[in-house]
């Protein structure tokens, strides 16, 4: 069928089953087809296909209401909730979103992004329905990574033990979270989906017992279980489980979900499912690279990139001074899951002795690095910096309070583009300076960075290093060496006559440009040092009362600005203050720049900007 | 034996089973004695006092490493580390910590105060071990609330299934967290407690078993209760579970610690403990009364507090306000365990429908809140400002991102005195000003909290009303009606010609004073919205250019003051800019009135820095 032509979901109940696997073969070539061409979630997405048509057949979305826990494998969704035209726009500007978008559709009913969020979502649309009187099946697709994050585990354990509340879970199982699954849990589903023993005895059952036999046959089967291998702890906590099931075949995943419907318990469906589905490459992936993908080659599988060699990612620069550092000091390394992502593989592969993965749990990971950091253990702890907000306590009350020497990698530090206004890195800025002890620092280019790592195990206290998603001049040929630092200063990276413009990590190029282009003669400043700001180079600057611009491209409620501007005043500076900063949005998804343009801090707001404020001074 | 006499728990080794009972004695009568003349953490305190006594019987402080998760109960730890002649300055200023503290004692190791780290930080400490080529054990003490938070899970998911490490957690269940447990984990519990089977075998067999047959019969016990009731969730984790044991006998603790020390996996002792044992009032508070308290009369077990019968905590006056509330508009009420403490237990008596207690669990109350919010529901989320912080992630990306309508309660915002660092409510303002569309509103008084209340449910943004620990004038024979407010303004409180003082809250009242005291007649701005600020009250001060004095007693990095300062100077104010504030700093236990001095933020440096100000302008 045209896959264009679907309107809503309601087409598919007319459907044979023959019918619904030839449109899931359909969809598959689809997804690959488009993915190709514009990037975003291939494997997870090719891999719940037939859990998506299966849910949208056997339940009446919207009334019965779809949870897609982190939101990104809901591309078969949009295309059954009639989105299929849009996927040529996917993830850019204004076009359609890679998550789960309240104002796309009716059917797009919890925006989320950080994983875990979906059971207790559902907790809260099942409340809803109770409050209001209102009807409909709560049903939540979460991944085994998902599952494992401590806010999972809080809705599981209450939602488990609320007998007036009933869910349904679809736990998809492909063994791998972003790159490979950790923990018991993880250990727990393997053993369940080995279970062939049960898994064969319901291939007979299931063609021969009616609904209400189920019932007993899943007692039985508990016995049966019971006996032979461990517990389950889904069972345990309160729901029913059903499972394993063959989350790619159509036929049973329809009959588990019509099973779980007539249920007056919460349900876990454990649906196995082969991640990257129907594309060898992404199959054959045990890394995660096939998870989120920019633009490739669908008959090679090679992603379309960068041609520039001296061009790498900011991840790659950090990880490989971590990775140089280490024959000056040996550290230990706390990952939660973003192994792939924050480029850590080969530092894993030579130093398995220092680095764990935790999966995704932030709060965990950042107490156990306050732990160790305690002892003496040089810790380095890389989290992206907006799932840096769910350790926000952790970091405040057991590292910052602590004033322990922790080095903190914020990656995807500032606009993070396609993945839109759930994975923003912008509010750390803000966060940090909340925090007491730390120190926060972006470096420039990729010596500065190797400095200042060296430099974050070299002095006592919390420090972070951020760093943006994109690329940077690096050539691996000719690595950097660790500079010392002369402490937390400020410096001039190009000197003029006319005033200062402040600014930290890579929009010191616009800076400099700008500065040239307006002809300005303006003192470029390196703030290193977001926090604490170097007061000893502010006096300076007031003894001038040359004029003083600002620009910064995060959340300024708390930022570099705001410590400036209330410095420079409280110290009687008499001068012309002037910023580019933003402060209270929302940004959606696009390119980094059209981020920096909705936010107004793109180079063309600079240059806007810096006209005005050259002819107020 | 003379408890001020010990210095270290090493003398322990050489008493006997009855000499050590009898120390358990006298330890007790100790506790009520002294918390009935200083207050503190009653209950929980006297639940582990063998606990205590065993864990530095069995194993060797500080080489063997123990973790309090939370820490507050922790009093006979540090009687048995030489701290007894402190207890009479508990939690007063420079005095004992109520908590773990580094400062204290070299057996001090892991300072926490919300709950669920500390399996955490064991694994920090393991891995530091391993790491470092250490040895020794490390035993967490963990209650039945602290166990279900999601972090604890996090780290319960990854130690269980870590082969190279073993850590010890001695599970203290008492049935009841800070009041009632919820969950699927407190049922699993409960049927592990009430297993009689299994409990009586172990009684015959503990004096047949020597050690190295004990695994056996771990694994024949799990088999008769794999027939008999559901697993074990502990085990399925892969944690060699022992119990239950009566944690308050001494004997059987010492021969299960004995045990765990001996296994080469990680542990979990499940031990049964009376909270408040041996104080009658408090073994039989079934609602979390004695769980902290003031000082009380041993003989009646009755509070000694203050007469004024107009003065209410804040916590009731917000409490009251929703309550009468309900018959305007129905609520939702996502109460994360803290019922007690913000004096919510008549609202649930009454509408029992209308609320619900998740425990320890503010990620999955946050995100719930949100969904519910979503449906159209009116909810009240209640949080101490402290643990407000654990919610970070969820309250920026479900809540405010998403624009919805939770009206979140911030208790105990400012600074909370005994409690000391890892509670103080001093960063819910710069926290919340990172997040967009939340707007922050802070109470003057009882009838202003009404007026608050019904604003933040007509009005469609996240809306934080913040109040602080004390008491305030409230006439529940009178209580205020609900006033409509004209939209998010500020106000002024009193007027005066020659400037203006702004502040918010009780605060207020320190200016009120301190404009009198001086004769200085400035307007006194109640800054009632502390987000959004007041844009045409500060065009309307830019306009006579007079003195501007901004007065705050939480962590400034992005509060009122930084925004304030922003707009003025953003606006061309040309007058004379001055605060009263405080940044980057960690505030210990004292009474609220020290902690306001540590700051730097008492009235008499307010009453300092006001006259300097006056001086100047």
């Amino acid at each position: 069928m045209n896959l264009y032509d679907i309107k809503d979901p309601s087409f598919l109940k007319s459907l044979s089953t023959k019918e619904l696997i030839e449109l899931s073969k359909e969809i598959r070539a689809f997804l690959i087809e488009n993915i190709s061409k514009t990037g975003g979630h291939l494997a997870s997405n090719l891999g719940v296909v037939e859990l998506s048509i299966a849910m949208h057949y056997v339940f009446d979305s919207p009334i019965d209401q779809f949870i897609f826990d982190v939101g990104h494998q809901a591309y078969t969704h949009k295309i059954l909730t009639g989105r299929a035209k849009e996927f040529p726009t996917l993830r850019k500007y204004k076009g359609l979103s890679g998550y789960i978008s309240y104002k796309e559709s009716i059917h797009d009913l919890w925006e989320s992004g950080h994983a875990g969020s979906s059971i207790s979502a559902m907790m809260g649309f099942l409340a809803a329905n109770q409050f209001q009187e209102k009807k409909g099946e709560v049903i939540s697709l979460v991944g085994d990574a998902s599952i494992t994050s401590g806010m999972s585990f809080e809705a599981l354990n209450l939602l488990g033990s609320d007998a007036s509340k009933k869910g349904i879970i679809i736990l998809n199982d492909n063994n791998m979270s972003i790159s490979k699954n950790v923990g018991s849990l993880s250990k727990i589903l393997t053993t369940l989906r080995g279970n062939r023993f049960i898994y064969k005895t319901r291939k007979i059952f299931e063609k021969l017992l009616p609904g209400f036999v189920f019932k007993v046959y899943r007692r039985f089967k508990r016995m049966i279980k019971a006996l032979f291998q461990s517990g389950n702890v889904f069972e345990e906590l309160g729901f029913v489980y059903i499972g394993p099931i063959n989350g790619n075949d159509l036929k049973t995943v329809i009959y588990a979900l019509n099973q779980a419907k007539k249920m007056k318990k919460s349900v876990v469906i454990h649906a196995v499912t082969e991640k990257g589905k129907g594309y060898m490459a992404a199959e054959q992936d045990d890394f995660g690279d096939y998870h989120g993908v920019s633009a490739f080659d669908v008959a090679t599988g090679k992603m379309i990139k960068e041609n520039d060699q001296l061009k790498k990612s900011w991840s790659e620069v950090i990880s490989t001074a971590l990775y140089e550092y280490q024959s000056i000091k040996k550290t230990f390394v706390i990952m939660p899951a973003m192994i792939i992502g924050t480029k850590f593989q080969k530092f894993y592969d030579t130093f398995k002795d220092r680095m764990i993965d935790v999966g995704i749990a932030e709060e965990h990971a950042a107490s156990m690095a306050a732990a160790m950091a305690l002892k003496g253990v040089n810790v380095f702890l890389p989290l992206y910096s907006t799932f840096s907000q769910r350790a926000y306590d952790q970091l405040l009350n057991d590292v910052a309070r602590a004033d322990l020497n922790v080095v903190i990698a914020i990656d995807r530090a500032g606009f993070v583009g396609d993945d839109g206004s759930t994975h923003q890195g912008i509010f750390d800025v803000s966060m940090f300076y909340t925090m007491p002890n730390v120190v926060i620092s972006m470096p420039f280019n990729a010596q500065e960075a190797f400095d200042l790592i060296a430099y974050g195990f070299s002095q006592p206290h919390p420090f972070v290093i951020r760093y943006p998603r994109g690329t940077t001049h690096f050539d691996t040929n000719q690595l950097p060496s660790f500079n010392q630092m002369n402490g937390q200063t400020w410096y001039d990276l190009q000197q003029g006559k006319n005033g200062f413009l402040i600014g930290y990590g890579e929009n010191l190029n616009l800076l400099l440009e700008a500065n040239d282009a307006l002809g300005l003669d303006y003192t470029i400043t390196n703030a290193r040092f977001i926090k604490p700001i170097d007061s000893h180079y502010l006096d300076q600057i007031i003894k001038t009362n040359r004029p003083v611009f600002i620009y910064e491209d995060v959340e300024s409620s708390g930022s570099l600005y705001a410590q400036v501007l209330r410095y420079l005043i409280e110290n009687n500076y008499k001068g012309k203050i002037g910023s580019l900063t933003y402060t209270n949005k929302i940004i959606s998804h696009g390119s980094i720049s059209d981020n920096k343009k909705d936010a107004g801090v793109s180079y063309s707001d600079l240059i806007h900007r810096l006209k005005a404020f050259k002819n107020e001074t």
